[in-house]
C-alpha cells in the first residue's frame, strides 16, 4: 500500500502531553489534506515498565519496526530511576537510534522575531537567523568501544570511552549536509577538533575529500568545536548548514537552541540510510527533553513536537506545501500572542499545552 | 632569594603586541608597587625556528623550567605552516601543558558593563555575570592513549581517540573548585556527560565523594555538558564555580566568552602542583588565541593579557590589593571610553593596542 506508517511514542515526562497535540495536528492532516498515512499509537517507558517489566515492550518495538516515520516525544528523568539500569538500558533511545541506524540527525535553528522579548540574546543578532545543524547519530564516543571503568594496580578507578570515525560513517553524514545545502543557501561548515585529535584530523579530510570528488558547487568551511561554539552565540546568521560528529553535535545544538529563542520550539528529525525501495526511517522528536518539574502539569510547549511533524510531512511523506501550511500556522497562532509559559514575556497571558494546540489547529 | 621569576613568552600572531603592553604593567609594578620579581623574555614559534629549528630553543625552554609564573602570549595560525609538523609538536603548548603538569586552568568570566553594546546578548542577561571555569587540563581526550589513524581490512581509515580519567586526576582539580568555590559564594556546578560516558560516571561519583568527605559545605550540583551549554547563554548569572574536563572546558569556556561580552577581555591560570617548598608553577594567558588576520597591526586587544597578569599578582605573587588595583585601572580605562576594535561600538574612537596599554597605565 501507498499509506506511510507513524509510529506515536510519546514516551515520558511531557513527552506524552506534547505529543497528543501533535497526534491532533496529524489527524488534522489525514482527514483535511488526505494525507495518507495511518497512525499507531505506542507507549514507552516508565508505564509499560510497570506492567510488562520492559521500557520497550514488544508492541512498541513491533510498531516502531513496522513504521516508515516514529514521532517520539521524550525519555528521561528521576522517576525512570525506578527501572532498573539494565531494563533502561535494552530499550533507550540510543539503542533505537543504532538499531534503525539514524546516522543524520537534523536540527533546524530558525528564530522567531515574535520571541525575541524572551530570549537571552539581542534582537539583532536573533534575525533572520536560519541554519540547520547535522549531527552523526550512530557512531563516535556514544558508541565507540572499548569503554568501560577499570581498578588500576594502585587502587585507582579510570574511566575510559573511544571516540572514533571511520570514512564511509564520515562521507554519509556529509553527503547528508550537502545535498541539503544544496537545497538553501549552499553553504556548509564542518565542525571537528582537528588541531588536537586525530578522530577529527579524518573527519576533516574526508569532508574536504567528498567536497572536492561530489560537492565543489557548494561552499566549504571548518570551525574548530571551541570556535563554533562561540560563533553560534555571536553571530548565528553566519551559519547554512553546520555538520559535526556526535558529542560536540550534541553540545552545539543546545548551544544553538538559544540562538533561536527557545529550547522549547525546536523540531529535529534522524534519518537513517535509503533502502532500495526508496524508503528512508525516520525519527520525529522535539529537542527538549522530559522535563521532569512540569511534567503532568499541561503546560509545557508542544511547538517542538507539532514542528516535527512539519519535518515528518516533509521529509517522509514528501508533501512540502502541508509542511509549508503547518509551519506558517504555527508563525500566526505566535503572531496573535499565542504563548505557552516558556516563552511567555513577564505578566503576558499563559496558555496551556492544549490550548497552544488549539491554538495552532485554529491557525490550519 | 624570594624574588618571584617571571619568564614572558609572546609566542606569534599578535601574541608578542598584547604581552608587550602587559609587560610594560608588569614594569609598573616592580618599580611603583615594588613588587619582588625578575623578568625573562624569550621567544617562541616561528621566528626562533626559523634562526634555530626549534619553535621551544632552548634559551626559552630554560627560562621557562626555572619560571615560578609564565606569561604567555599566543601561538598557532596559518604562519605556523611553515614549521613542519614534527618541530612543531616538539615544543607545543600541549606538551608544555603536561610537562609542568598545569592541570588546573581557570577562566573567570566577567561581564564588563562598560561593553555590553557590542556583546550579543542583552544587557540584562549579562548584568552580574561572574563566574570561574576550571578546565582539567593535562588529561582526558587531549592526552588519551590508544590514540591515531588506522587502515581498516576494507581500505576504509579510521582515527580513534580515548577519553579517560582516573580518581585522582578528577580528585586534584575538583578540590581546586571546590576551594576556590569557598573564597567565593560557596557553589560548584560540575559538568559532565554521566548519562552517556563511563568516564563521566567515574567523574561525578567522584566529585560526590570528595564533596561529601572534604567539602560538604559547598553547594554542589552537577550539569550534563548539552544542558550546561544552553544554560551558560541563558542565564550565566546562576554560576560561581563551573569544574569540567578537558574537552568539555575547551567548548564552554568559548561559549562562555560571550557571556562576558568579549574573548579579547578574558585571561586564564593554568596551575601546576604545588611542591613541597609550598610553590605552584602557573602560566597566564590570555583566552584568545593568535588572531592572525591582525596579526602586527597593532590592534589586537591587550586587555586579555593586561588582566592575565592581574592574575598572576594574585595567585603567584599573592598580592590581592595590588591584583585589585589592576582589574580597577582596566574598569576606569573602559568606563573612560577606551576600546579597541574589537570592543568599539560602530562609530566610536578606536585605539591601538599600545594606546590601550597607555590608557590602563594612566589609570594606575
Ligand atoms: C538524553 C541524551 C542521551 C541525548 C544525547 O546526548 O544524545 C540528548 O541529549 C539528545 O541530544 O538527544
Ligand atoms: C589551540 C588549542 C590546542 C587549545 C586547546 O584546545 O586547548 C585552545 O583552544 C585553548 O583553549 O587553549
Amino acid at each position: 500500500s501507498n499509506m506511510v506508517k507513524v509510529a506515536v511514542v510519546g514516551g515520558e515526562g511531557i513527552g506524552p502531553e506534547v505529543t497528543a497535540q501533535s497526534r491532533r495536528v496529524l489527524d488534522w492532516f489525514a482527514a483535511k489534506r488526505n494525507v495518507p498515512m495511518t497512525l499507531r499509537e505506542a507507549q514507552y517507558g516508565l508505564i509499560p515498565y510497570l506492567a510488562t517489566g520492559k521500557v520497550l515492550p514488544e508492541d512498541t518495538a513491533e510498531a516502531m519496526d513496522e513504521a516508515d516515520a516514529i514521532l517520539w516525544g521524550a525519555t528521561g528523568g528521576p522517576e525512570t530511576t525506578k527501572v532498573p539500569a539494565a531494563a533502561r538500558k535494552a530499550g533507550s533511545l540510543l539503542g533505537l537510534r543504532s538499531k534503525y541506524d539514524l546516522y543524520a540527525n537534523l536540527r533546524p535553528i530558525v528564530a522567531s522575531p515574535a520571541l525575541s522579548a524572551s530570549a537571552p540574546l539581542k534582537a539583532e543578532v536573533l534575525d533572520g537567523v536560519d541554519f540547520v545543524i547535522i549531527r552523526e547519530l550512530t557512531s563516535g564516543i556514544y558508541f565507540g568501544e572499548p569503554r568501560g571503568i577499570e581498578t588500576l594496580p594502585d587502587g585507582q578507578r579510570r574511566g575510559f570511552n573511544t571516540e572514533q570515525y571511520t570514512t564511509n560513517q564520515i562521507r554519509r553524514v556529509a553527503r547528508s549536509a550537502f545535498e541539503l545545502a544544496r537545497t538553501r543557501r549552499n553553504k556548509v561548515c564542518s565542525v571537528d577538533k582537528a588541531n588536537v585529535l586525530e578522530t577529527s584530523v579524518v573527519w576533516r579530510e574526508e569532508v574536504i575529500k567528498l567536497h572536492k570528488e561530489e560537492f565543489s558547487d557548494v561552499e566549504l568551511a571548518h570551525l574548530y568545536v571551541d570556535n563554533a561554539a562561540m560563533q553560534i552565540v555571536r553571530e548565528p546568521r553566519q551559519f547554512d548548514v553546520m555538520v559535526t560528529g556526535n558529542i560536540f553535535g550534541d553540545i552545539l545544538s543546545d548551544c544553538a537552541a538559544m540562538a533561536s529563542g527557545s529550547l522549547g520550539m525546536l523540531p529535529s528529525a534522524s534519518l537513517g540510510p535509503v533502502d532500495r525501495f526508496g524508503r528512508r526511517k525516520a525519527l520525529y522528536e522535539p529537542v527538549h527533553g522530559s522535563a521532569p518539574d512540569i511534567a503532568g502539569k499541561g503546560i509545557a510547549n508542544p511547538l517542538g513536537s507539532i514542528l516535527s511533524v512539519a519535518m515528518l510531512l516533509r521529509l517522509t511523506l514528501n508533501r512540502p506545501e502541508d509542511a509549508d501550511l503547518l509551519e506558517k500556522a504555527v508563525q500566526t497562532a505566535l503572531a496573535s500572542g499565542a504563548r505557552t509559559a516558556d516563552i511567555a514575556e513577564a505578566g503576558a497571558k499563559k496558555l496551556s499545552t492544549v490550548q497552544m494546540g488549539d491554538a495552532v489547529l485554529g491557525a490550519l
